[in-house]
């Protein structure tokens, strides 16, 4: 794994307790349901701190969570297995040195929007607000969101995901890419940073699926009522 | 009843405490409104731990649940009454002896896909990552999530249930089922994957209702804007 | 105010206290948006305790509540003024005089079905277990839910109402009206009667109004996609 | 910054404690995603207090209030920098002389009527009763909730809301205006009032985008469903 960028990265406790309160949040807007999603945060260079595989989200608390190396192996041999998609996090924490925290959660307009716009390879998004909340803050700003296909087999995902995270086509503005049909991973420098992209993502596909509603020309696009 | 085949039963304060937890998260996802839903734990091959009847779910207390036998007759005279619907969870414990938790809910979107698929008999989901979160994770996994009429009458509502749990058509893969206009019955071995395979059905229905909305082929099947 | 058929009335502290949580619960499910909405509880047949005018329900404390007698007259002449909706409350208890409670929510979908539904003067509900959280029990039991035009003078309003409780037409079974363009007020003998009225209809009017969407039929009844 | 009109202004404490429970029910409604919105409070003539810039809005604490001047400059240069939006609540001190608190969020609803209502300038709002929420009592009360250009330079945001207060077009008796596809500004007297207003126009702006649905006239003129 590459040196971080990140100047001051948090102590177990901080990640711990900024995780536990994230989580609690998704579960209760409904991102979370079953035991899905997962987070993790980089401890250091050779530590990241992450979710345990098959818990609810919703009142995690410290054992809930493992620290893991870059290869995605438990520090310790004892204690809760990681995340069965702890190799994702790692295709990105490798590929993306500053990243600081990945959080992927199940926002259901995101698996939405993921299998509408599948064929033609991202959710366009652009003249709203919230787009800043990406971290694109210049004039007409616009994002690409990218859907990467979905695959079954965990390892070959996060190879898939790696491809794609080294790719010319990559665009590195957009904070987070969407797994058709499953749902989105974002990413941050910070904790907070990467919650913010969860949060804008939720707002944004949410947005894009219900704002045709109205729209006559869109809906001739889509289908919706002709 | 048949013996479990659950190595480790919970204790009644565990499966309490547990499912206190359980029912005000369902609550405040609105599923559980009115008093509607029940909850259960098997304790032990003769004791089961139901919620009582007529409970609003938000908060409830220790003193909200009792102990029934197989037949669903309570332990004690004492005490409230069990749920109406404990007949239903009796015939999932003797018809599914693998089986330590029965979780119940009015999940509105189930009943939506409930009314919409009743005629065939199931919603069928596929091509969607969260079937994982009901135990289903071979590749190309699909679930026919059966709808089964609902009786006005409790005891012949549990007697179909039982028929179709000992059918030839009962598909054990997917640990639940959808009575028609009425809301879905989720078990699992433990209260923790009751839970999951119930908030995971929630996703799936919700998924399921939505998604045709901008596809135009499901439309056409659909009759949505024709 | 004729005498209260309900045999044991509630305390004030027990009315309080069961009402700041009904009024939580209901706004954290954004059926009390802005100051909207209005509580109260009979405490004996010349008193009853209301919530104050104007205050947001999220957390009320015991000081948001006062006494009222029957032509809803505040008991105390100092303390906070009572609901606008005071004289409609009366109405009801006057009408009915085994009514404990009086709840009254500004949920959403109540004022859209009374929209849609106002030129047949109810939204018509079958087919559904939830009704059964309307005390309707009976095998293919309907309800009328009945659609009272709405006033701007709300002493016009409470004698409206008046008139349909006391009206030929007026379906007892039914523990509720739906304002045009307003909301839904629900009764029950008890607290927690009311509470169970409030939410089922919740769930019920979302039900009606969600369920058309891929129903060939009622869209074209609706003009929903034709 | 003319005089307020207001006679008695909340302390630092209470105004700080209204913000943290307001800011915390509005991001469990979903309407401060990410790091949006921002709630100020007159605190004299030449002091408003505001929630500083980036932080999650869920559990804010005192240190994420500072206080800047009527021209929007912070009273210390230690402590964090205020919202980015700063300018804009000047602007409607300045320009309303009554109004005590500016809240603003970014309400999905309130984003979508702002796309689908621009070119007629307002989201046109009558014969619903939670109008009174905006404090529009009269008979008959109809809204036109502006849309403002949404302007990607905030100073250029500032001048251009400055100009819409200071137009012959304004219409105070309207406590708030909506950005084109970002989200609602109310303003109140109080904290209080500034609440209601917020929560008002939420449930407004999803009345006027749901009610068409089943509204045959309503979507011809939008094109909804032919």
């Amino acid at each position: 794994m590459p040196q971080s960028s990140t100047a001051a990265l948090p102590s177990r406790d901080d990640a711990t307790a900024e995780m536990i309160t994230a989580a609690g949040d998704f579960y209760r807007f409904g991102w979370l349901h079953g035991t899905s999603g997962n987070l993790s945060t980089r401890l250091s260079d050779e530590e990241v701190l992450i979710t345990a595989s098959g818990k609810s989200k919703g009142a995690l608390t410290p054992d809930d969570f493992l620290i893991v190396d870059p290869q995605g192996k438990p520090a310790s041999k004892k204690g809760p297995r990681p995340s069965a998609e702890t190799g994702v996090h790692m295709a990105m924490y490798k590929a993306l040195p500053e990243v600081g925290a990945v959080y992927h959660v199940h926002h259901l307009h995101a698996a939405l929007c993921g299998k509408r716009d599948f064929k033609q390879g991202y959710t366009f998004i652009n003249d709203v607000e919230m787009i800043k909340g990406l971290g694109l803050w210049e004039p007409e700003a616009s994002a690409r969101i990218p859907i990467v296909e979905n695959h079954h087999d965990l390892d070959e995902l996060a190879r898939a995901i790696a491809a794609h995270l080294n790719s010319e086509d990559f665009d590195a503005t957009v904070p987070g890419i969407n797994l058709r049909n499953h749902g989105v991973y974002a990413w941050g420098k910070t904790p907070a940073e990467a919650r913010r992209h969860i949060e804008t993502f939720g707002y944004l596909f949410e947005y894009s699926w219900l704002s045709p509603m109205h729209d006559a020309e869109s809906q001739a696009v889509r289908g919706f009522a002709r």
